[in-house]
């Protein structure tokens, strides 16, 4: 029997159909390329821009071989900082010249993993480069949001295999985020309480949809999610910007992010996915009614003119299936 | 140089970024399948559902050979009419169970066409079975919105290749109508003018995005598209209600839709594709401020992380480049 399900915080609504997986169509797949040639190996530094940011030991060059991470602006770039953000009108349009930031974060030289397969160090110097990368953007009075996003597989956009996460930042806050300030301040104006805060501890209680969770974070299936699979993990202290977590965070958030796509990758083999950080966007970092996350969703279906037509998902698993199934890969079923 | 536009009726915002075109992404492909085995094919009736329409000679039986255009159920439904639309709640969480409709319309016997290569009468009888379905759905009390849609091609949702649509529908306005309706009252309330009429007015007058016009019609590329070559086909006259279309729209629908997917067709080869009309919910169909239409997206590109992370589209295409692109197919330099 399908079910219509209302997402909390934004009130948009999925359709969850178990029948529908009954359907023939085939499975996205993931070309694992074993590329000859790519821009992002050891080696090949002056075929990217030059490097905004690097870890590396001291006394290396800019742009020499010694790096274990690196932040290059896109080649290919959105947007760029050539000239600043004036709108301009024309009748009943409005637009903006493309100001902004469209950065490559080079997660390893090690051109054949991913972070189900990287160990604690690797994954945790991803988040910093997130986070020196956030917080250096912020100073930019003209952006208002850094949108931290990862493409992994041609079938979820991504045009390199090399590890590599992106951030985009733009003098507009994206609407999805405005949905969910607003979902979230609607929640906190009438039960003076964070509506994430207050879904963790559902959550917690019902303990149908959680993957994982260690002393910071908890990973759980939303209960409306669009995509099969789809997956948050989100902090369990109330924090409205992801901006500000210090060093015992970042190794549970890189902990449990890594152990989370570890089971989503045990169970769906190699999946092409997005994930993507929501915050609080820069001119209110801070506050009682947002929180923090991270989304991941695999991209095993292909949205159809349904959903592109309605915003309105039709998912053939259930979060609780997704979870149980999930599950029972710890308990040795699988 | 990139550019952030907003759409007036949503205020949803996109990226108009050229250069993101010269990066090196392989286009979506499209299998036309000589597919050797299709339920939707003359003679392979019994394999769908028994219809709930069918344009016939008088004297045909149900589900016999003799149709040129047939409606069943989805065999693989996402909602169904099994249990009334009863709102449960379940602490923070709200569901209903999944009432509603889900059809296909076979568009033709012959498999291997497209609405762009048909006839004149037959996409007439496509639109005239669109409008018989919509208004008898009307009548059903508990249902609110009725999506008509189109997937073409794998990369598009569809799971077969047979000519056909698809409607689905639902005891919940979808989010994109509530937006589209929210973002057009808002207008009305302030100018006292549909805000469709007003974007058709500034077309004709810019007449740089328009693709197609005939007495009744115009189809353009709209000026803040998510998607590259996406095109809107609408009404000339104001009308709120797609139910409610006469023979001369009926014919003038048809023609347009034939001919901007001709276009489309012949500047981009055959391409995936999603269409969907957009309409007046049930309870309010006749009003002054929306404006039914249909919207075409090509589905050449996928989108990824950052716009599902964000909402925000990156278009590596303008709207008046792909309406320079299609009008020069006309002065033949293509």
């Amino acid at each position: 029997m399908p079910e219509y399900r209302k997402d909390p915080i934004t009130n948009r609504w999925v359709i969850i159909s178990s029948e529908r997986s009954n359907r023939p169509i085939e499975k996205a797949e993931l070309t694992t390329s074993t590329s000859i040639f790519c821009p992002f190996d050891k080696g090949n530094e002056h075929l990217t821009p030059p490097e905004i940011l690097a870890f590396k030991p001291q006394n290396s060059k800019p742009n020499d071989e010694n790096w274990w991470l690196r932040v290059v602006p896109n080649k290919f770039p959105a947007v760029t900082q050539e000239k600043p953000p004036i709108i301009k009108k024309n009748g009943m349009y409005f637009s903006i010249d493309g100001y902004g930031y469209h950065e490559v974060i080079i997660e390893t030289p090690n051109h054949n993993t991913t972070i189900a397969y990287m160990n604690d160090f690797e994954v945790e110097e991803i988040i910093w480069a997130y986070l020196q990368r956030f917080n250096e953007i912020k100073k930019d009075k003209k952006i208002k949001y850094v949108q931290i996003f990862k493409n992994y597989g041609p079938n979820a956009g991504a045009s390199l295999p090399h590890p590599h996460s992106q951030l985009i930042a733009t003098p507009i806050i994206p609407i999805f985020i405005e949905e969910e300030l607003k979902g979230s301040k609607a929640f906190y104006n009438i039960k003076k309480e964070c509506i994430f805060c207050s879904i963790i501890n559902q959550e917690k209680k019902e303990n149908v949809r959680i993957i994982e969770e260690n002393n910071n974070f908890i990973s759980f299936e939303p209960f409306a999610p669009r995509f099969p699979y789809e997956t948050w993990i989100i902090q369990k202290e109330h924090n409205s910007n992801f901006g500000n977590l210090d060093i015992h965070l970042v190794k549970d958030f890189a902990k449990i992010l890594k152990n989370t796509l570890l089971k989503l990758n045990r169970l769906l083999g190699i999946f092409p996915f997005n994930y993507m950080i929501h915050t609080s966007p820069f001119d209110n970092l801070n506050n009682s009614y947002y929180h923090w996350h991270l989304e991941i969703i695999p991209r095993l279906t292909n949205a159809a003119g349904f959903e592109w037509g309605s915003g309105f998902f039709i998912n053939s698993v259930s979060p609780e299936n997704a979870a149980q199934n999930l599950k029972s890969l710890e308990e040795g079923f699988l």
